[in-house]
């Protein structure tokens, strides 16, 4: 099994200016691939410190995967140090340039002088071209040792990593590994991993909770000789997990809550509108996240303010007097404000207190209302308390909010609707 | 200058499970103690690796942190190695057994013979108290050198970190090192970099451009005995850096744009509404990303569809059908249908095709238009053309266009509109 390091440069990492989610994502994919990652470095945009830290590299590992410092400013020096320390000759790569100079004319940008630097890459070096910046990455060879260099910013290592750094790394993964992801909403990490207990301890296929963000997963891997062969391994594992978490499943492979959303709702040929108070356009935000969404979705309004919910949702002034804003008859009157506006087939609105100051009243930080109404007359109502307030606390109940929003609708597609 | 290098064990990193956030954390706190760290390393739960990354690390730094592996399974062996690298004994820590013991019992919880090797402590070690756990930290010293040991668990990482280890390395931090982020909008970095060249070979104040999704920023970093003598040190470097990119700029240690606007309105007295087509209400999620911002934003428009766009905004039919949705009246309208219907004193919009796919005319993907409204009577309309396409296009096209809109009302407030 080829062995690899991940180096990340940059002194902005090491200042922790910036989280490296760049070494998390290669390492997943590298895992995939059936390529194991040893050592993870991160050293600064220092020459003498990234020389040293690439012989250490390439006296562990076969494979070293260097990300950052391949701009256009003097300190980024990632391609020049690794070329020199496999002898390798840097030279005007006429097609990168080419690219680059076409990358700026396309956005009207002068192209700087400075950029020209990226495009000498290694003479004998496999080029993988920027298709999302300016920087082109590339891969060397010295007795047996191969170094791959990518920029830094991840928009830009994904799908260069993905498109041309994988069928480069081909020749070290003789194994297929798969991962299918089934995806719940409303059930705990550790109440699913409880209703699975006995299969945590399977061996191909593995079975692995994840938690993140008020979602809970569970990743089933199986190792084979190719991918059908793994894909069958997995098979009965996954149509057994499926069997006891049921109606929490929103999907298998699914990327997330809001295409699945979209997905049922282009099954059904139904539309959506959203009125949203505290995640003030998140949902809005989340399902236009997904392309082709527009078919599905046409409509949100986002009334943080009580003057708006009345003017343009209808809401009963007397109702959100009496009951304040954060309520549920305010909730409910939301949604059906919006499906009679937009003449939608479905509306789902929220409106709750994301923190971290109190709304003036002696209701809790956490606390939400969220409410579907439908054209065939379903309207219900689910009252919610994340029990989260303090520092850090908005995004969280912002982003758990829309999820049981989105979560909503999920389940009224699914007609298990309570 | 004391060097530091922080070693994350666990191969929950390496696979990718997690992204390394202590890590990014330990170098922001150290950082701010003027502590360098020069590299970051990771290693998995491997007693042989383990050992040769510390071989290393005190070859080449001061102190040592390590986080993670002291947990009670089998697989937690940094304690037991670190101790053993540096010849220290470990011993049974009874006032840590004593708290083990009290914590499993607040939690009614039944404490596991494991937990115990937890209390087995170098005896003549620094120890740290857990106070959000089981797992103590401790420090040891030989010839000089400093290993720190920090459990893994970021909640219980950070209050250790700060109440206990922050006190033990005081010894080492002498200087204090300040930095302050100049934040630019629609500056390219390689640009940005042009007009301070000379500027960037300083050195305390040293000045380092940084570049992400669609913005820039010159973090300018200065060293001295006390804050504000670093402060005196950095002044006339931000100074002469503002005089030069001056209406680029949104604001020094300023979060983002948003909280620059937030902040803005508020001064002023304003209040903003939203009309979004392809951002979908990412614009108003940004906004009331800032708490507080309830103050200055009532009413966002998601108008994804034209049918929306005429019946809530007021679009004119005609001018739909002539220029498209993505065209300049219809942005303009936009603008001025949410200023008439909200009430509010500014309105901005945006019309855009984020892509992948193209919305069916022969209008580029990336193509958009921010058009701001306000009641003075100003209206400005701005072109984008991102040249942006294909696969991940959809999230930056969305994101840069949400940033501009949020420009141009900066431009507006700072009264910078062309």
């Amino acid at each position: 099994m080829a062995i690899c390091e991940i180096i990340s440069v940059g002194t902005e990492i090491l200042l922790g200016d910036i989280v490296n989610t760049d070494a998390q994502f290669l390492s997943v994919e590298l895992a995939k691939m059936g390529i194991s990652v040893l050592h993870q470095t991160t050293v600064g945009d220092n020459p003498d410190r990234l020389r040293k830290v690439l012989e250490i590299a390439v006296g562990r590992s076969d494979i070293i995967i260097a990300s950052g410092g391949l701009g256009p400013t003097p300190d980024d020096l990632t391609k020049e140090i690794c070329c020199d320390f496999f002898d390798k000759e840097c030279v005007l790569h006429q097609e990168s340039l080419d690219r680059m100079v076409n990358y700026f004319s396309s956005k009207a940008l002068e192209m700087s002088e400075n950029n020209k630097k990226q495009a000498m890459l290694p003479f004998d070096g496999v080029i993988f071209p920027n298709d999302n910046g300016t920087a082109p990455g590339c891969a060397i060879e010295k007795d047996g040792k191969h170094i791959l260099m990518l920029p830094g910013p991840p928009r830009e290592l994904k799908p260069m990593f993905l498109n041309y750094a994988v069928p480069y790394l081909k020749q070290f993964s003789d194994k297929v590994i798969i991962s299918h992801n089934i995806r719940t909403f409303g059930i705990g990490e550790s109440v699913m991993a409880q209703k699975v207990e006995d299969l945590l301890n399977s061996h191909n296929p593995s079975v692995a909770p994840y938690a993140k963000e008020g979602e809970a997963l569970l990743r089933v891997t199986a190792m084979a000789d190719n991918e059908d062969e793994a894909n069958r391994l997995a098979k009965p594992m996954i149509d057994e997990i499926v069997s006891r978490l049921n109606e929490f499943i929103y999907g298998i492979d699914e990327l997330n809550i809001e295409s699945a959303v979209v997905k049922k709702l282009k099954e059904k040929g139904l539309t959506l509108v959203t009125a949203e108070s505290c995640t003030g356009g998140l949902i809005g935000k989340r399902i236009t996240d997904v392309s082709g969404s527009s078919a599905v979705f046409g409509c949100g309004i986002i009334s943080y303010s009580n003057e708006i919910k009345e003017k343009i949702l209808g809401v009963n002034k007397d109702d959100l007097k009496t009951h304040g804003a954060v309520s549920e008859p305010v909730a409910r009157q939301m949604a059906l404000g919006a499906l009679k506006l937009s003449g939608a087939d479905i509306a789902v609105s929220v409106t709750g207190i994301a923190g971290p100051e109190s709304d003036g009243t002696d209701k809790p930080v956490g606390l939400s209302y969220i409410a579907l109404a439908a054209k065939d007359g379903t309207v219900a109502v689910k009252k919610l308390l994340t029990g989260k307030n303090g520092p850090g606390c908005r995004d969280y109940n912002r982003l758990v909010n829309a999820s049981n929003a989105l979560n909503l609708v999920r389940l009224y597609l699914d007609a298990n609707l309570e």
